[in-house]
């Protein structure tokens, strides 16, 4: 393990260098451009990597960074900073105060210290692997939940599932008392504060999920893919967030059922 | 016209009522319990509807109420109170600051004045027949939007839908730039201050649709049923709002496709 106090000093100094970047640009009129994908994306979001990426650079040269932006810079630490400045470009275009700035270190590719900010309402969650997660620096506990019958599911969009996804997507929808749509990352920041049970995705980035491990686990959680099997940086971006750990093996029979 | 100043001013007074009465079960453990028909709600959306009515029992004892929580309560002035505790109940569980209470005065089943206030963020819209919609005392404005092809488009869920009503959103969100789930009435919110272009829903009652139509129109949009109709006691609760009334029709042509 090589994480250290230190890195925790400059994930929260990454924060709020993203938070400056980005608050000038929510609900103004500039800013906004088309991406050759055609996913929405601002000025807010380069310039908040940019200035995360010369803080790394000047504080941690050996680190690599991958970011959602600007690409991947190689390093030779072992170490590897994951940066999303605006998790959530649709609703932070649409005004909602809910998208996050995601920040994640790995080791050796595996997630060992996230952060989740939402720079508009100063709230932040922290993770660090062995460590309990933290939301604005006081602990941040996941909830209990006895069965999927009496679960919260969130889910940004189903039109992100492929069919067969969605088809066992769908299977899981019908177990729970009720789903939550919209939210990005900040569904799993209400899950690690005790608010959501689950939360189900697939077609995620590295950058989308890194950071997520870290806080979700340590407020007692856990996240998987749709396998079963721990995230890291080789997963195939399907993702499963749990509140509840005893429950994970209900959701994981809930989406084997992929056919028709 | 029976709405006046003093109109505004109790309006006002309500939304803060109902602020009082929510904030302290915002994210708390307790309050929640589960209704007759399975759908959420917390011990807030009472306390804030009783808060509301019991200032206008005092104030307009000749109005009528209509709300969410306690049914109807007859009057002999024309004019009708309909309110919303909390529209965006799950939202609320799920622990996300985007949930609305709604207020709505009617005049001869008419909306005059509505009020869309997010109680945890301070955010508060009012609109009033023939003046412009504030945001926080400010003026707000829907914006312009040229063609469907460069609108954002929002809804709560597309499960609110029946199947001919799925079948005709779908083939609007095709034609749009990018859609975006969940937000409630939050969503006709970021419309009227410019953020999103159309709010496309199905299945409201009055209550989740009196307050958005002043709040709407007085920003320079436009609110109307699918089959352009204008918005009242009797609407059958399929709603459109379009920050651009030019697109009005452009969207009514792509809901008209209801078949298969």
């Amino acid at each position: 393990m090589t994480i250290t106090p230190s890195d925790r000093v400059l994930a929260e100094q990454l924060a709020d260098a993203a938070r400056a970047a980005i608050r000038p640009y929510f609900r103004a009129e500039h800013g906004l451009e088309t991406k050759a994908d055609d996913s929405p994306v601002t000025l807010a979001d380069k310039a908040a990597e940019a200035a995360m990426r010369s803080l790394i650079v000047a504080e941690r040269p050996r680190d690599a960074i991958v970011g959602e932006e600007e690409g991947e810079r190689e390093g030779s630490s072992g170490r590897t900073w994951v940066l999303d400045p605006i998790d959530g470009t649709r609703a932070f275009i649409a005004g909602r105060p809910i998208f996050g700035t995601l920040i994640a270190l790995l080791d050796d590719g595996w997630p060992v210290l996230g952060v989740i900010d939402q720079p508009i309402l100063d709230e932040r969650w922290i993770g660090m692997a062995g460590q309990g997660t933290t939301f604005n620096g006081k602990p941040a506990k996941s909830r209990a939940c006895r069965e999927l019958s009496q679960a919260l599911l969130a889910t940004t969009s189903p039109a992100l599932f492929g069919d067969g996804q969605l088809h066992a997507f769908e299977h899981l929808d019908a177990k729970v008392r009720s789903t939550v749509l919209g939210g990005d990352c900040y569904n799993y920041a209400c899950l690690a504060s005790g608010h959501l049970d689950i939360v189900v995705e697939a077609g995620l980035k590295l950058y989308d999920f890194a950071a997520l491990v870290p806080v979700i686990e340590g407020a007692g959680g856990r996240m998987c893919d749709w396998s079963g099997d721990p995230l890291h940086a080789g997963s195939n971006g399907e993702v499963i967030a749990a509140g509840d750990a005893a429950r994970i093996d209900d959701i994981l029979e809930a989406l084997a059922c992929r056919g028709h």
